[in-house]
């Protein structure tokens, strides 16, 4: 596709269209642009848009469109697979002003908000209202709305609640042309012809840019206990996964992590736990509801189960405060393995009672290629992220031989039944591995529908595919 | 689109691939696979093959679209739109045989099925092993699996589980060009690119033929209680509706019952019922749950709304015999309301809270053009079956002046921020109301992508679109 570069012509047309104040061209402004969570990747786009209302969005994109100018969206930048990354230069449209949650309806159990919404900041405004948004990535307190809908985003809470998926009811999105559209409807049930919502959430703003989200809201429940098992192997823990919901529970959270990991966040995060020296993984489980003797029993079931795999110890959290130190540990795992070393971090995702195979093989491919990796993640669900360290890897190693390494890993993930990602996409940075998953006559449906959305291949050019 | 006739040498070639026992070109036999559940329509299929593998799938398609032969898939011909009616004859597909659980998996709360099995035997299936699947329309008795799919079916159970989509996890597809592939991974979440698996869910066979399901499942919950809540006016029981979710509570259906259909009912089904003067509307609420504690505070709650709603009476089952009655009056009403005059239904969906205003409208359109409805349907998702009677209408009026009518009625359904069908699909008989929903450019996307995966446009023409 041969791209055209933005002239001072567009670049005059641009800013008529959002004005001064919201373009930028260079400078120490453009820094923040250039980049985003994952790994040490920088991209610079030629001209940075801040549009605030859908208008504008249709009237640049329809502007990049005939003039073949690629067009990357973004969100808050907090990705991890480099989608948000103008790797082709051209228009970066920051979303960043798209910051008004618009209503929430609490006849319908319904919001409507604009994708540059910080997700936590919605959490916390349905939660005044006594409403759960479930949707919790751990970047929840950076992350924008939007961002998660074109990812996929998960978080600990899907494992009970479902993922972005279920709680999309409708998008207002700008096509390419210009179009502004509505996918879908504001119900809770849709069997009117194509779900186009469900094809643009997961999309990576490759097919449009996202303008307005109507999300499912459910009322949000009374209490919860959260409990920290630990366990002596890393099998033992994965192993009790699958069981807890054998015995016929479904916990509001249920995340996986490694005894390096945490030892990284004692050492990082100055959180203070006492670390035994036989315990190699621990569970995080939150069990949620309105009736407090239905979590204990529910707490007792999940107990049981622990027991049957040598679960070490098991700490109730039983402050507020307690239950936010836990989950701080969880949260702030990804960034201190990223201060601690230079690392690449999978997402992969398998039937959950295969999790005992996945973690068994990434070790052994590890020390194959020589590389150590922590692992932790929404267990439940079966996703793991593996964060793979360089630690004292030699730079040549890391960027040649280490791609083997990630292959294996990918491969066996296909082999268990499971994808390449589970929640962070594909991007830039997983796009070489999509043949590993996928046959030649898939990717071409899905290079076939991009076609249909988007024929001249401006939206977020390179990515995917 | 030009098609071609089914020739003598196809026949043959069609013969080869299932076997002489699994075709029928005439006959008795043929009047099962004129029709389905819409209405009185009849249409007769030139060929009626009945494979029972996805290669005898794959050959049979690839050979319809090299001789652009239509081709209609059909699961249990229990369909409401008219999607598996051969309108333009050719070859019809039947999926009967494709009728094997082929494994529960208890370790990973998955199910792999085959399309042609019956809902109600799968659910059965998965709660011998303590699972829930919780998928259940009307006609569970009788329809198949593949068939939910492909409609998005619902079900009174997706008010507190959601809809089909959050329990397909994968599907084995073959394509017009005979390409079987997966269209997913056996994973609860799935970030690697579009995801095929929710745009093949109510594609309606128009895409292609889906040969395998792998199902999400989740732990049957092991009590429930059930009422039926009497009011005295439509707007009472469905202004209710949404105060139940705000009250906090989440029922495991909620269903909405007009005066009429329950009338019906008990003259056609020998329902014994004492049905007061007063009463005009039901509610019939479900709480389920594992602890009879949680259940009766939540049923406590739903009790206070009522009576702020002016409910007239409350009915508690308080035996399984009692229950099974009471969910038979509800699973019944449309088969009653059929025996009972030639009728239409509609399957209107809005956001919960507009069904008020969404019963009055409709009730105030059929005084304007001379007809009787009777509404019934899943209140908890703002889902409501519209059954228009013909009752002493002239068949000119029935015939012509009705659909001005049922424009109307969409016509508010989408001004109140519905859609066309819920759960229903579009089919054939609801294909002319697309436009009432989707723009020209909407519609021009949904049509690219049908062209993506068939593009000689052999599956089921003529539906949908």
């Amino acid at each position: 596709m041969g791209y055209n570069k933005i002239t001072p012509e567009l670049l005059a047309a641009f800013t008529e269209i959002v004005g001064d104040k919201f373009i930028i061209t260079s400078g120490e402004e453009m820094e923040r642009y250039c980049h985003d969570e994952t790994e040490d990747l920088r991209y610079y786009p030629e001209v940075v848009a801040k549009p605030n209302t859908p208008e504008q969005v249709s009237t640049l994109l329809k502007l990049c469109n005939d003039n073949l100018i690629p067009v990357t969206p973004r969100g808050a930048g907090t990705g991890l697979s480099g989608g948000a990354l103008p790797i082709l230069g051209g228009l970066l449209i920051s979303m960043e002003r798209f910051n008004n949650i618009i209503q929430i309806d609490e006849d319908n159990l319904q919001a409507t908000v604009e994708p540059g919404v910080i997700t936590e900041v919605f959490i916390d405004a349905a939660a005044e209202k006594g409403l759960l948004y479930p949707v919790d990535p751990a970047s929840k307190g950076s992350c924008f709305i939007g961002g998660n809908v074109s990812h996929g985003s998960g978080g600990p809470r899907v494992v009970k609640y479902g993922t972005i998926r279920e709680y999309i009811l409708n998008l207002q999105v700008v096509l390419p042309n210009g179009e502004i559209l509505w996918t879908g409807a504001n119900t809770l049930k849709y069997a009117s012809g194509y779900n186009l919502t469900q094809l643009f959430i997961g999309s990576e703003g490759t097919f449009g840019i996202v303008t307005k989200i109507v999300v499912k809201l459910v009322p949000k429940p009374d209490h919860n206990v959260l409990m920290l098992a630990s366990f002596g192997t890393n099998e033992a823990a994965c192993g009790a996964v699958s069981a807890i919901f054998r015995a016929g529970v479904v916990p509001s959270a249920l995340e996986f992590m490694e005894r390096r990991g945490v030892e990284w966040v004692i050492e990082h995060d100055g959180i203070v736990f006492d670390l035994k020296d036989d315990i190699k993984a621990f569970l995080l489980i939150e069990i949620d509801g309105n009736n407090m003797d239905t979590i204990f029993d529910a707490a007792e079931k999940v107990n049981a189960v622990l027991e049957e795999f040598e679960c070490k110890d098991v700490l109730f959290a039983d402050t507020s405060a307690q239950k936010e130190e836990l989950w701080k540990m969880r949260r702030t795992m990804a960034e201190s393995v990223k201060s601690n070393s230079v690392y690449k971090e999978e997402d992969t995702v398998v039937p959950r009672a295969a999790l005992p195979k996945l973690i068994n093989g990434i070790k052994e491919v590890g020390s194959r290629y020589g590389f150590q990796s922590v692992c932790y993640g929404h267990a439940g669900d079966g996703n793991l992220h593996v964060n793979i360290i360089k630690g004292d890897m030699s730079d040549e190693d890391w960027n040649t031989k280490l791609k083997g390494g990630i292959r294996e890993i990918f491969e066996l993930t296909v082999a268990l039944g499971g994808t390449i990602s589970g929640e962070h996409g594909i991007g830039l940075v997983q796009k070489e591995f999509m043949p590993l998953k996928y046959s030649e006559v898939h990717l071409n449906l899905m290079r076939g529908i991009k076609a249909v959305f988007d024929p001249n291949g401006i939206m977020n050019p390179g990515k995917i595919f």
